[in-house]
Order: C-alpha cells, then structure tokens, then sequence
C-alpha cells in the first residue's frame, strides 16, 4: 500500500511553525507497512491543493492535514468538493458535537461553528472531540483521502481512529525496523568498518540506513517481508555488537523510537550500571534535565537538578563561595566545578554535571564572548572541567549544544571512550 | 522569486526525524522575498528524485538537502550529476577541506572521504566547514539548484553563505510580516469579533493568517510591496490592541519568531510588569524552566528551578514535610503546595509554580492513572492548587500539556483573566 501526506498551510511555507504532522503521521502508517513515497506542503491555494490531490490518484492513501479550521484562511473543505464533484451538507453528528464542545468551554456558538459542520455528502466522517474541525474519508478511482484538522492534538487521535478502522484490517506483509546506536565513531569510518557487516546484511534482504546526529549514529535495519526477519535481525546485530564493541551503546525498537536518542542512551546505561545521575543547569536552563526526563524510568537514574539562573541561588542551594564568584565569574572553571560538586552532595547521586555559560545573545564580553561555556564533571570522587566555545549561533544553538555535549561526555565517561 | 524545497531521505519518510530543515529553510527564504511554493519530500531513490528535479524546473530556485552523507544509502550527487549532464569530479579546496576536517579530529582520511570531494564539474562550491559533504550549486534553463547536507548543523552556515552570496543582492520588492498573539478567546470567536478590522486589513492588501496553539493564538499579518506598509500594520495592531483588550497578549517581529510562543508571551509579560519567577519542578522534569530559558532576556525575571524528581530532594531542599509525602502521596494538593511556597521561599520570587503528576508509561494506578498532574501556584502570599487528567496520552504529550498548562496558568494570573 502506497501513500501521500499533503500538508496545507502558509505557516508551513514560510517556516513559522515546523511541519511535525508529516513525520508523526509517516511514523504510524509505516508501522502498518504503509509506505509513505512523497510529502508535499503546499500553500492554502486552490489551484496547488487541486494540483495535489490529483497526484494523489497515483496512491492508494493521501493523508491531508490543515485547512480545515473556522478562519477565513481556509478554503481546503469547498476545493475538496470541487475534486470529488460532491458538496457540503450540514452533519448533525457533527454539529452536536462542536455544540457540545462550544458549550463545555463556556462559549456560545456562531456561524463559524456552524460551517464546521459542513463535510462532503459522500464522506465518512470521523469525529473531533478535542476541537471543531471534523475529519473526512473519501474515494476517488482507487484512491481513499483522509482529510484531518492541521492542529496536532487534535490530528492524532482522529488518525489513529481511522488506522484501526480501514489500514490495520487490510494489513498485509510485514515490515520490521529496528535501530542501534554507534557512538564516538565518524559515519565514514564506521562504514568502512563494517563494510562486510553490511554485505551479510544485504544478502539476507536487510536494508541499512545511516541516521548520524553529530557523534551519535543510529543504524535502522529494515526488512519487508522477510521470513524469520526477527531472529535474522538480532544475530546481526550480535556480530554488530562484537564489531563495535564500546562505540556500540544502544539498541531501539520501532515502536519505541526516541527523538531524544542521545539521553535515551545515557538513561539505559546508567540503569545498566546502576548509576544515578544530577545536574546543576545554569546557561542550559533545565533542558539537560528536561531531555533526561522524557525517557521512560528516568526516575531510576535521575534524583533531581537545580537550574541556578540567579547568583544567588548558586551561593545558596549549591553551595558556591562568594568569593569563587567574585573573583572568576559564573562562567569559569572554579564555579563549576563547585556547582558540580555542590549538585552531587546536595542530591548524593553518583555522577553529577554543571554547566554554566554565556546562551546570548548579549551577556558576552572580548574574554568570555557568547558561546562560551564551562562544564564540570564529577563522577565518584573525581572532578573534571572543560571549556567549549559554541561561537556565533543563536541562544537556542547554543543552548543546544552545550546539552549534548553534556551528555555526550557523561556517555564517554560511562563506556571508558 | 519563486522557490521549491526537496527534502531527501528515506528517515524523513518514515518520520524517524522531523523536518526541522523546511522550516528553517522556509524562514530564511521567505526573510528574503523568496516565496516557497512547494515543499517535497521524497525517498534517496533515483527515480524519484529525478522527478522531483524535473519538476523542480518550475521554480526560479530549488534547495535540495539530504543524500550527501559518505555511506552507501546516498545517492543525489549521481543523480544531479545525470540531471545537469554533467560528471563529477575531484575537488581540491573541497579534499583540503576534508583532510583538515579529518585530521581535527585525529582520524584518518579514508576512500569514503575522499569521494566526498567529488562534485559536479560546472558546480559553484559552498565549503562545509563542520562536515565533510560540500554544497553545490549549479543552474538548469532558468533554474538554480542548491545541494546541502542534510545535517542541520551543517546546513545552515551554508545556506546563509547561499544566501548572502546570491540571493541578498537580487532582492527585490519588500514582504514584511508581523505577529501579535491573542490569548484566553476560541479562534472561532476571535474570528467574529475582528471581522470588521479584518475587512479594513484586507482593504490596506494586508493578509491575515490565524496559528493557534491550544488557547494561544498568533494572528500573522504580511504585506508584499506595499507602501508605508510599516506604519499601516502598526496602526491595525494598535486598533486590535484597543478591540481585544486583556486578550491582546503581545507582539512579535519576524526575525524574532520564537518556538516557543507562551514561552516568550510570560516572559514579556513578566518584564512588562517587573515580576520575577522560580519553579518546582517534579513530572515536566525541567520541561518548564527550560522552554522560560530558551527566551532572551529570561535572565530579568527567571532566577531558578529546582527539578525534585525524588521525595528526598522535595523533602530536603523544597521543604516539603515528611508527613505530607507520606499521608498523600507526592502527585497531592498538600504536597504541590509545600512544594510552591517551598521554592518561592528559596528563589525569593513574586510567583512560583510546583507541578506533580505522573507521566508514564508506568506509575499509574486506578486512584491516580497515568496522566494525574496536581500543579500550585503562588502569587505573592497567595497558594492555589489544581488538578489536571490528561489521560491517555504518551509521556512526552504529558510532559507537553502540564508544561503548557503551568505557563497558560501564569499567563491568565498576570493579565488577570
């Protein structure tokens, strides 16, 4: 089964909101061996939906999204219409469910409401219950459309309905992901490394991927409709294993894929070790714990941190002399290390990392310019520095990467690299 | 200008990764007068690509990226090279380049970096200074192609060096576009209650657009070529401000577009109104404190956070009674409340907010299902508490909906909704 994703929407185009529907929506159908060929995202435009939706007859599946809201920026509904050479009538299903929404939140209904509950004739319609915009399941030739509001918590649930209702009953085949992380090794020299790895891997029908984000690599092995792909799968990334052995640091499954790959590494780790870990943030502001903390039984590994924006609270809570301050700053190596060592007697963890520095985009000087950043490390008894220099990037770059650079060397300190 | 983005990548097709590179792609074009018309993404698969190229032959301009990487599952460089009836070639800035790159990080060069500095023979260069896959651009009939690494990091020091070089000085005409953001009022409603001013708007030839993000809504107004046309959105916004009063949240200028739109509304909001801020952070994990951080400027108003993932730091540090914890629990009224006037008193800020709650998987039980979130606030001597069910939503949905919950809380206090 073959299938598109037409994202409409201006905020698309020009980059005002990141188009995080398309990778959700391909993430689902993938799992139900529904291959997504082709996104496109156009503009709230007539002429380019219609262009869209007659690719869309070369699929078996087009997932639409957006254009659907009460605003007189939308006009995906009546193109529909003209594509199907069906028209809108009102839906009471539907109209009873914006009144009740309406009602639930105090409000009273309007015109606007009420056109919402305008959906093609001929559709099916699959039902909102987090906002007004209903969602509708044509055909045309053999093509079935979805068209699904552009509002993510609104979308997912309604794409989940219609997955249960009309892919997973015509499932067929079978495809299996399943990804491990390489760490601390360049994507060519990894390559070259197991370049007769890989061959085995092909020659049992397994395709590779290459999936790098700075020194973390994710390896996606994928079979369609390979008999015992499961057990095939493992034994080679058993011999991966022995290839690779310390830069081998993870393994995911596909239901299970992380955006947080790195702190999704350091988490299992640390549980593997059976280490805990705390974290005093200052120029991070909260988003080291805040990665960490997004991965299921972080509460194993993770006591707690104290973001200390203010110099107070560093004196105060971490415990830092005045004096340190006073004379070398916020921003260098004396203060974080005595964050560092602050932080881990405070929540008595095994490994602790303080970070401070300058995010921008103004605070820098001549000596400490914006990019500038200073970590510690304290792991068991031993305390390490390390100055990085972020250089020319915007506050959320830096910011960014100081974060994985903490936990880049928290995970270089847990395999001995 | 009329442009087209391809995005290549099988891991984008399969929503391993979101597209992070449209839309920054998307942003600075459109900074610049470049209207992106369409947005494709399409697998590293020869024929598709070759169709995308083609069709690319529409536009003034293509950003391509993606499929440059040294492994295997990379095949673009062959196909452009086909495309433009051209070969590759070794480049010698680019292998210097590579060689420099390589050695910096006590590597060795190797076959697979050395074919990187293959590039098409009539390719103007863009050097990549932070990976080793150059940028090329070439030109077809009336059409420039620019190929980038798909690696963010990589690619967006080369767009810029694209951009400066050969965009910048073709610029004509003038797009500007402006934000302000509306808050506590359904769009629906919104919709009725501007419809005057927008029809004014219209008739200036200023566009309307309307993002929500759950309660938050920015209303983008563009103007294209049109005179004095500063003046005259600065005026509408002035109208608007006067029509929707306390829901009138703020303004935003495009070059200054955030992520994280509450985010920087509370932060303005605070600054406006000289009040400073602390949280006691348990489920968001520091989700919080970090989304405030990522704002310039949080600095004036965010002294600090504590992320009290254990009972022994909300004991220890946030002084939550023992007896709390134990009688009800850490996700409880009783125990939220300690832990607002807890960190209040520690950071010695106006307002504090505490959340507990259970974010899952795991932790669940039928008194307190995944999803319970209890969250305090505590203005100036006053505590409140609320309790939260967001069901049956992933971890990081959880984590997502208490954060935006926490700031829409202080949000509503500060403008007193």
């Amino acid at each position: 089964m073959k299938s598109m994703i037409l994202n409409i929407g201006d905020e698309l185009l020009i980059g005002q909101v990141v188009n995080t529907n398309a990778s959700y929506i391909a993430k689902i159908l993938n799992t139900y061996h529904v291959t997504v060929e082709l996104i496109e995202v156009v503009s709230d435009n007539k002429e380019e939906i219609l262009q869209s939706l007659i690719k869309g007859l070369h699929y078996d599946l087009v997932i639409i999204t957006g254009g659907l809201g009460p605003t007189k920026d939308d006009i995906t509904k009546h193109t529909l219409a003209e594509f199907m050479n069906d028209t809108l009538v009102e839906n009471e299903i539907v109209l009873n469910d914006i009144k009740n929404l309406v009602e639930s939140r105090k409000r009273t209904m309007n015109e606007l409401n009420r056109q919402q509950a305008l959906v093609l004739s001929k559709a099916d319609i699959i039902r909102n219950f987090l906002g007004t915009a209903p969602g509708m399941i044509m055909k045309k030739d053999n093509t079935v459309y979805v068209s699904l509001p552009g509002v993510p918590y609104e979308m997912k649930p309604m794409l989940q309905e219609f997955v249960q209702k009309y892919v997973v009953t015509k499932w067929k085949g079978q495809i299996i992901h399943k990804s491990v992380f390489v760490f601390g090794i360049p994507e060519s020299e990894l390559s070259v490394k197991i370049e007769k790895w890989e061959n085995a891997l092909n020659k049992d029908g397994i395709k590779l991927a290459y999936l790098p984000n700075r020194n973390l690599i994710r390896l996606r092995l994928t079979s369609v409709n390979i008999e015992d792909a499961e057990n095939k799968i493992q034994n080679h990334i058993q011999e991966l294993k022995s290839i690779l052995n310390k830069n081998f640091v993870g393994e995911e499954d596909w239901n299970d894929t992380s955006d947080y790959p790195l702190a999704k590494v350091v988490v299992q780790i640390l549980q593997q070790q059976q280490l805990t870990i705390s974290f005093a943030e200052s120029c991070t502001g909260g988003s080291i714990s805040s990665m960490i903390t997004k991965i299921p039984g972080a509460s194993d590994v993770f006591y707690g941190s104290v973001v200390s924006y203010s110099n107070e609270i560093k004196i105060k809570v971490l415990g830092v002399k005045e004096n340190t301050l006073k004379q070398y700053g916020a921003v260098s190596k004396e203060c974080v290390e005595e964050m560092a060592i602050g932080i881990k007697n405070l929540m008595k963890t095994d490994i602790a990392i303080s970070v401070s520095g300058i995010a921008g985009p103004t605070g820098g000087t001549s000596e400490k310019p914006v990019g500038t950043v200073w970590m510690a490390l304290c792991f068991h008894d031993k305390v390490e520095s390390k100055l990085f220099q972020f250089g020319e990037q915007s506050r959320e770059q830096i910011i960014e990467s100081a974060t994985f650079n903490a936990l880049s060397w928290v995970l270089k300190k847990l395999i001995e690299l």
